[in-house]
């Protein structure tokens, strides 16, 4: 394996958990900062030229891990690798955010969902999505269904 | 931050990178196992209702880290975080994969591109996507365009 190191750390609106919209039709456009170490600098070369970014990140804050877990989108147990909850084995988190500019080592973003002072595991492109009609959603989509959203 | 532990590794039909194919126009279309080790099964309830899955994993086969590097899909050099280079400060993958069916702890998958034995971190439900005429890919477009496909 590997020593995690970070890269960076999030500049994000939110301060603790309760903070982060959660649940059926949350909305992540929550403007933040991305801020890279400045010996990581040369690694963010030509990222302008993306929309869209991957962001691996530590969830520093959660503790232990649960397999099994009720989400904030349902009023049921799920898996905890057919959730995004926060206590997982790994605790690496995953944001795909909007780029809006870079100012040297700071890429302003929109989508952030992460707390303040998160560290950052990973920049990576965005490059394409599962058209709509070809992916399922699981119990995600039942329990939409089931609150009439 | 964290130690990293495998959840389970990869059985993919790739011994070397060699065989993995990279490129414009390559297609990820190969089936393979993500075996998951009993003991994080119950992690896996409910995961078969999700078409695809967001696959982290660990490049643990590459060796230190690359800040600037050419990508096979071109002949100049892009940072590390504009590219999916295997040699990052954090060497952890990002795979998804279409799920095929669940067999007890082996997720039989389609689109796997790590090779074979390569330890998993985290799987995610895969919920959706950025509309691709909101999406701009930087220097990977500007490449196909060089090469004309």
């Amino acid at each position: 394996m590997f020593s995690p190191r970070p890269i960076g750390y999030a500049r994000s609106p939110y301060q603790n958990t309760q903070q982060v919209p959660k649940g059926l039709g949350a909305k992540h456009d929550a403007e933040g900062i991305l801020e890279i170490l400045p010996e990581f600098e040369t690694g963010l070369t030509d990222i302008e030229g993306f929309s869209h970014l991957i962001v691996l990140w530590v969830f520093d804050r959660a503790e232990g891990f649960e397999l099994l877990g009720t989400p904030p989108t349902d009023n049921r147990p799920h898996g905890v690798f057919a959730t995004r909850s926060p206590r997982r084995p790994n605790p690496i988190g995953l944001t795909v955010v909007e780029l809006l500019r870079r100012d040297g080592t700071r890429l302003h973003v929109r989508g952030i969902d992460m707390l303040d002072g998160t560290p950052l595991l990973d920049i990576k492109p965005y490059l394409s999505g599962i058209p709509q009609e070809k992916l399922r959603r699981g119990w995600l989509a039942e329990a939409e269904t089931r609150k009439g959203s």
